[in-house]
């Protein structure tokens, strides 16, 4: 069997290997990777956070090489990173993204992206039409994560929605909500980063003193344990605050507020990649003016270490 | 003027004095005291935790003794305990609890019900049905605050609610949502108030380990970090954790099951009268066997001892 480079993360240290094929069981498709996006998460399993050992690598636009579906060889697609067990309660709710036995792609007891090759089940592919670029593809991933928030809350119009945080995350959460037409105003810390939530129609501002109880929603994505209770600062009586950004370790919050106040928090994770494709093909989100750079998956040593530069907003690797 | 007696709290001593009656403003009852009941919070009061200075108390049924709607006069009335401006953007939504400038009796501006006299506006006041003793009623703020949970979340049928705390918010909880027909299961420390929710038709059991990730709704009243960190270890997948204890101080929680798991925290404070007068008048919660002893006005340090002592439900006050 041909060998293929794989990034390796073993104990937090990261190398590029010589790894044997993935095999492919018959519910799965082999994929190889077009490109690949290195997300926070990645830059948390290089820092130790999960002990995950293996490819890592979730975000990604790739090529079906193998399928048992023959119509889906050749295609383009990316792949939802849960794989669910079809049996449990959550997967009979068609919630596998909350699958009890699930593994998730590069992140949990499956393989990731950040290889020449890599496998998922044949239903986790969603194919891409010609009208999005496999740059861009490589953003349905988050930005399904983006559009998870509209999943889970209804946003009366007209409503002020505050984002915390003008990091990838931050910035995809404001164009989704702004291609809903929703009245946005971005709390960051960086002009130009800004600036890509501004041209989506959001208003934005670097302040240290956000007004308290003004917001009626506040999405929170700065990742930060300061950003989470500034969040709670912001939000108004009987507001919702959106938790977007996971933390690691335990965060002090004072949750009197939350009590007297009658504020709902309420945790985000993962979407349904239709709505992101959607947004991708009809233009409705600006997504390449985030990307930062383009790596060959040779040099994904490199790549990591400028995604992890402060700033930088998606770092990209290559295999075509 | 005539003075009256009053339980008098200046940084977290307590005592009875002879004060000068209250002033009654136009739009106010001036209003006799017959039964009060100490509160958690009251306690918190007293042990310095706002820096309260004044006449606590804000569970009661009394007598409206002067106002300018005599049809009110000689009535036995309960009154909402927040004093809205009317004129801010909360007030135009009907939601006085959460009024900007509100004040609150017997916790913030407003002299309190531990004392012979004392006076609300009008429109805060709730006539009290003859068939709800004064014992019963002064359990109606607190039946409200219960009730606030139905009014912020829908619990579909079959829905297993686990309600963690057995302290005097946890057994009401437990029997309003017993009331509505909801499958409940408290978890507490002791088995003679648990007896109280096993009466209303709930399960109840003392355990150190609750079943994980188990129930779709869990209501948090143990007024601890640690029953916080419990109960969002019990809610499942896209869960609700309804928060009625508030905790001093900062609370250390790990956000990230709440973010993964999407779970939902809602904070829940006071509720509307209403539906806690109804479920008074109807016999659907009984309230009788919570009281723990009665002690008249002038013994209000040793009541509050009392209600302090661990374990122990409601001790009410009399000045009949």
């Amino acid at each position: 069997m041909a060998g293929m480079l794989a990034a390796y993360l073993d104990s937090g240290s990261l190398s590029l290997r010589q790894a044997a094929m993935p095999p492919r069981p018959r519910t799965q498709a082999l994929l190889r990777m077009v490109r690949a996006g290195i997300c926070n998460t990645d830059l948390e399993l290089q820092r130790g956070y999960y002990n995950f050992q293996g490819v890592p690598g979730h975000e990604f636009l790739a090529v079906v090489i193998e399928c048992d579906t023959p119509a889906l060889i050749g295609k383009r697609v990316v792949g939802e990173i849960n794989l669910a067990c079809g049996r449990c309660e959550y997967c009979a709710l068609k919630l596998g993204r909350h699958c009890l036995n699930r593994s998730v792609l590069g992140i949990v007891k499956h393989p990731g992206a950040f290889a020449e090759y890599f496998t998922l089940p044949v239903e986790n592919l969603h194919p891409i039409p010609d009208e999005i670029s496999s740059d861009e593809a490589v953003f349905v991933e988050p930005l399904a994560a983006a559009c998870e928030i509209l999943d889970q809350i209804s946003i009366p119009s007209p409503s002020e929605v505050a984002v915390v945080g003008d990091g990838k995350l931050g910035l995809l959460i404001a164009q989704v909500l702004r291609a809903y037409r929703i009245d946005v105003i971005v709390y960051g810390r960086h002009e130009a980063k800004l600036d890509i939530a501004r041209r989506s129609g959001a208003r934005a501002c670097i302040t240290d003193n956000p007004p308290p109880a003004k917001y009626p929603f506040v999405i929170e994505c700065t990742g930060s344990p300061a950003g989470l209770r500034q969040a709670v600062q912001m939000v108004r009586a009987r507001g919702t605050v959106v938790l977007k950004s996971t933390i690691h370790g335990e965060v002090s919050l004072d949750t009197a507020p939350v009590v007297v106040n009658e504020i709902t928090l309420v945790g985000s994770r993962c979407g349904r990649f239709e709505p992101a494709i959607e947004l991708l093909r009809d233009r409705k989100v600006d997504v390449r003016s985030m990307i930062a750079g383009r790596f060959p998956l040779s040099d994904v040593v490199t790549a990591f270490a400028e995604a992890a530069r402060p700033g930088v907003l998606k770092v990209l690797l290559t295999n075509d």
